[in-house]
């Protein structure tokens, strides 16, 4: 490999020239890292609703052409001068969250969120306001610094970690993204041992959020989906009850039937949907006094949440998480290794396999119910 | 005093006697406390937004007549049956949060809402259902479990506190809603101390939270009114800046002038107002990442807040207090005694004083904008 080594390489890739257009396999030219930038050979990839978000044009912030992706697992190619973070040949994980360290935000000691990279990775582009990406000459756009849906990508030195080689990058991708949020939306927060929690949304990151809380030892957990299929699924990732909102009687909302049967509401409640409705009624089922609900789904742009300001001044709480506050750099060689010991479900979220060639048919996959994550294999 | 035990007592009391009406002096006929009840001679009250906001019949769950009232100080003219929390002769303060010690909330640990007297304050009545106002044996309600407009009233015994007698009742009696509630809300959250402040709204709560920030160490407290005279007001009780939106450039969002000049936003902030658009600009002025935003006013029946999920997705916090967070009869009695100490400012909060003849005045005075707290004479 060493051969390609500050030459630019020519692969294939996954492009969405168009906002709404399908994914059409490319020859792209990736040029090779700058300075602190670090090259890597994708082998597998996720697909995550967010990567659909943006193809579908219903985000305001995509650009076009891109390389969308963000759960990727790949090899170290080659490093831009001064990176020290990893090194070629290292088993990697990008990150669309940064981890520079140094930001006010990294060392505020209170957030996950880093300020390095966020203004470029924003606007498709390297931290030097350049893409890495072309076809033809012409720029293709990163994607959430990371663009894993390309055989060879090009991310910060910042938004980057090596893994332990023992793992199987065909499964430790997918802690990019969906596992490791799930993961640190539940772990992050205290209390949940012995407490009553309820998750909205059974897919990969509600069933992370039911995983996790299992593990902590939450006393009840109730998984709350619309399509029945995914009780199976939720009890098998630790739901103690399912319930299909679509089930109670007519005109009986959701969080009132759960404030009953849990006398007066659940300690904890999670957003897995992102369906700005599902967010107030994860609110509203929380107890008074003490409950707390977390949103981790991403909502459409321009939709907003609502409540009546009592629910908050009778003590339940609103807040968020990104990438389950978890710091990618730091935190994601731990959860490998909990992975690697038995402590981390990884391997059960996959459903389905795909080859780039067919990388599209995967979003169609996502769409079809019985789908918790399609890996790719980018080889 | 003792020959009233046991009996009724026929005193003055300002009664409302339906939504909209002013409040009419009335002789009302006040029964003896049944078991676990305890009557009170109220010598000072307060008036607060509360009292105005039931009065003026906007609150859907008002109900008439009513003896309104709530921030009172008096002193324990007669107990009923198996009270034993205080005594004949006790100056206490009625507590319109309970506090039984015995409750799911109470046993919690995570707040001071108590279920004790719940469901009957908000009937306006005893816990067993009944009234102990009557005028010409006509109901008169109770209000908030309190009803200190009233020269005698009986309380719950877990709702109501004894207090050190060394301390002027005339001034203490705030200490049954504004100061503590603004004391709680800032005093009961970690991290205040070199941390920047946003404030809306200088009422007494508002200023309530201003000193108490001051006192904490917070290096940054910023307040704001759309009242140019509340400046003075807010610098004397610790704010570092003052803004008034209505100074800002046309278009220009308070939230939006707040993040620029604190370098990304404020780590804590707090809605004194009750209006919804404000809470909401108070939680887009806090800081990504960490920021913390408490609604302490209570708003208008049937609005709601809203906000884009995003804000709290990337890490802002939602919350609310009542009472802020304080357990009245385990906390309020050290509040005296900082008061005593000089260490919480009372006495700086009453600008305006009215004889029971004249409460309804005191009415107006709240809306002339130069009044932080009227404290009526009941005697």
């Amino acid at each position: 490999m060493s051969n390609t080594v500050g030459k630019p390489i020519t692969c294939k890739a996954a492009v969405c020239w168009a906002a709404g257009e399908p994914l059409k396999l490319e020859d792209v030219e990736v040029a090779p890292p700058q300075a602190h930038e670090v090259r890597i050979r994708i082998l597998w990839t996720g697909i995550c609703h967010t990567d659909e978000y943006t193809r579908s044009g219903k985000d305001p912030e995509g650009l076009f052409p891109v390389i969308l992706g963000h759960e990727g697992g790949g090899v170290v190619e080659s490093v831009g001068e001064g990176v020290t973070s990893v090194a070629v040949g290292d088993h990697v994980i990008p990150l669309y969250t940064a981890e520079c360290r140094e930001c006010k935000f990294c060392k505020s000691g209170k957030t996950n969120l880093c300020g390095a990279v966020r203004a470029t990775q924003g606007k498709g582009l390297m931290p030097n306001n350049t893409s890495r990406f072309s076809i033809d000459g012409k720029l293709i756009h990163h994607f959430m610094g990371t663009s894993t849906f390309s055989q060879y990508t090009v991310v910060a030195d910042v938004s980057v970690v090596a893994v332990n080689k023992k793992a199987p990058l065909e499964k430790v991708c997918l802690l990019g993204c969906g596992i490791t949020t799930a993961w640190g939306a539940v772990a992050k927060q205290s209390g949940i041992k012995g407490s009553n929690v309820a998750v909205f949304g059974v897919g990969a990151i509600g069933l992370g959020v039911l995983s996790t809380s299992s593990q902590i030892g939450a006393s009840r957990i109730i998984a709350i989906d619309t399509n029945p299929k995914k009780e199976e699924w939720a009890k098998k990732f630790g739901a103690t009850e399912f319930i299909n909102p679509l089930d109670l009687p007519e005109g009986k909302k959701i969080q009132d039937h759960l404030v009953e049967i849990t006398d007066g509401g659940l300690d904890f409640t999670f957003d897995c949907t992102g369906n700005v409705h599902v967010m107030r009624a994860a609110l509203e089922a929380c107890h008074k006094g003490w409950g707390v609900s977390t949103i981790i789904g991403v909502a459409a742009a321009g939709q907003e949440i609502s409540t009546r300001p009592f629910m908050l001044v009778t003590g339940r709480v609103w807040r968020g998480t990104a990438f389950g506050g978890v710091k990618g750099r730091t935190e994601i060689p731990g959860l490998v290794e909990d992975y690697l010991g038995g402590k981390l479900k990884v391997d059960e979220y996959v459903t389905h396999h795909r080859k780039l060639a067919d990388i599209y048919e995967g979003f169609h996959d996502m769409h079809a119910g019985d789908c918790i994550r399609c890996v790719v294999d980018m080889s």
